[in-house]
């Protein structure tokens, strides 16, 4: 089986004003969600603000985290504007001991597909590691054409993605990307609120901001839609209802911090200008988190 | 006069594939524009790829230009993820000989106004310089609210708004900001194509990547419309039609490398993933230059 199954947690990077990583603090993050058995650690995606964090603070971070995860696969995200930097991310993360990268296609100057297959193809060659393609258009604004990710599965050790939720029927999403793309490359989603019913209906993989933060629930509903049970997938879904609609009020990065605040998890803010969330908010974030039994 | 006015010019800013900008390149680029009468030097703008140059290079490239300007304005662009960074970017641009910031929103989490706002404010207490909005939706996914531009006009130093073309009538639009916005705020336009009509129907500044590659052009676009000439204005419109409509095709800071290959005003090419347009685009880009006796 690929590493990219079943659920990939995202843990934030506690980091302090000017940007250093607390190791320690990111070490017991990661425990955290090893304990909870999850099927993989999704070190340094979105939630863990890699896009603010320097070279050196991430290879810390990956070093730290490797320590950490014995079995449990390290996947790495080594994204950055510029083509150079990514390849430097990726020698460093191979070094310190991830098991495999998570690439966006960061972006300012929007780019054309050709930029975006120019730049993994780059990237795959520095690397024996396999890839997952980060595909989050809420963040770096990219959209991939199914043609490009046709191309993108073809190069060798680039071996899964990362879709957000689609528009549409996810059902359909689905099928027509099992159809267009190879048998073993691994398709799974993010999108907290929508992953239990995209497992139900036969995606690979859960990136999971949840994951991250509260491993032992993301767990129960993993393993209740992998199982092919749509009652307990509903249940739980309703169960986590309250805090998806902060997820996608607020961003799940801001409630994941305030989770983290709440469970004595972490006292590191999120890095500026991004701002923790307001009182009135996180009230909200304390009574989700009551009715769950956290 | 606010600094803020006329034809600001924003150049590329040539550096090659490890990032290293080559400042002897730049100060021809420099005074290239300066030599025209322009108004302003824009540098590390978009076009100026600021988001993909070090710090140690925006200050390399800041001192490089400060030589070269004279008595022309020189804006620099002070954008990045993180709010401290900007803090250490702009008082290297004040140090360096920066008469003036421009600061766009850089956001890889979408930002709310809230924190816009605090990012906005942290910055201009750090500096004496003017700052200038630099609102670019195309590259940063930022919308500024008026709410919010009315809150920032509010802070001393921040002395000027860069807007894009809005969707619907720019005599609209412009006439809502002024009743919106302080009586010396500068208030400018960026998309070249529509820029003279900017000018024409009463904006204070053309912020203008044409203005950094084939200045004469931009000046004489700036001198007809400041003047009210509309027939002017129109017939230099008309000529620079084939150059508007590559810009809007392929992005203006892709087209501005190609302009300035074919004059042979640098052999730099852009950062990858950023790629240098093909043969056939290139061909239309001289075809353009070739209609304008460049």
């Amino acid at each position: 089986m690929s590493l990219f199954h079943g659920l990939s947690a995202f843990p934030i990077t506690p980091s302090d004003d000017a940007g250093i990583v607390d190791t320690d603090n990111l070490g017991q993050l990661v425990a955290r969600v090893c304990d909870a058995k999850v099927d993989s650690v999704g070190l340094l995606g979105s939630t863990g603000t890699y896009a603010y964090l320097t070279r050196a603070q991430r290879q810390r971070a990956v070093a730290a985290a490797s320590e950490i995860v014995g079995d449990t696969p390290l996947i790495v995200g080594v994204g950055a504007l510029r083509t150079d930097d990514v390849i430097d991310l990726a020698k460093d993360a191979q070094a310190s001991g991830a098991d495999a990268l998570l690439l966006a296609p960061v972006s300012y100057t929007p780019l054309t597909q050709e930029e975006a297959l120019t730049h993994y193809t780059a990237v795959a060659a520095s690397t024996d590691l396999p890839i997952c393609i980060y595909n989050n258009p809420g963040t770096t604004h990219f959209n991939f054409g199914l043609p490009l990710l046709q191309q993108l599965a073809a190069v060798p050790n680039i071996a899964a993605v990362k879709m957000p939720l689609p528009a549409g029927d996810l059902g359909e999403d689905l099928a027509q990307l099992r159809a267009s793309l190879p048998a073993d490359f691994a398709i799974g989603y993010s999108g907290d609120w929508g992953c239990g019913d995209a497992l139900l209906t036969g995606a690979d993989t859960w990136y999971s901001v949840l994951g991250g933060i509260l491993p032992k629930q993301a767990m129960a509903l993993t393993r209740a839609a992998q199982a092919g049970d749509a009652d307990a997938t509903s249940a739980q879904n309703a169960a986590l209802e309250p805090l998806w609609a902060l997820f996608k009020e607020h961003g799940s990065l801001r409630v994941a911090y305030a989770i983290a605040h709440h469970l004595n998890l972490t006292t590191a803010l999120p890095p500026r200008p991004i701002l923790p969330l307001g009182s009135e908010v996180e009230a909200r974030v304390v009574a989700a988190l009551g009715a769950l039994e956290v």
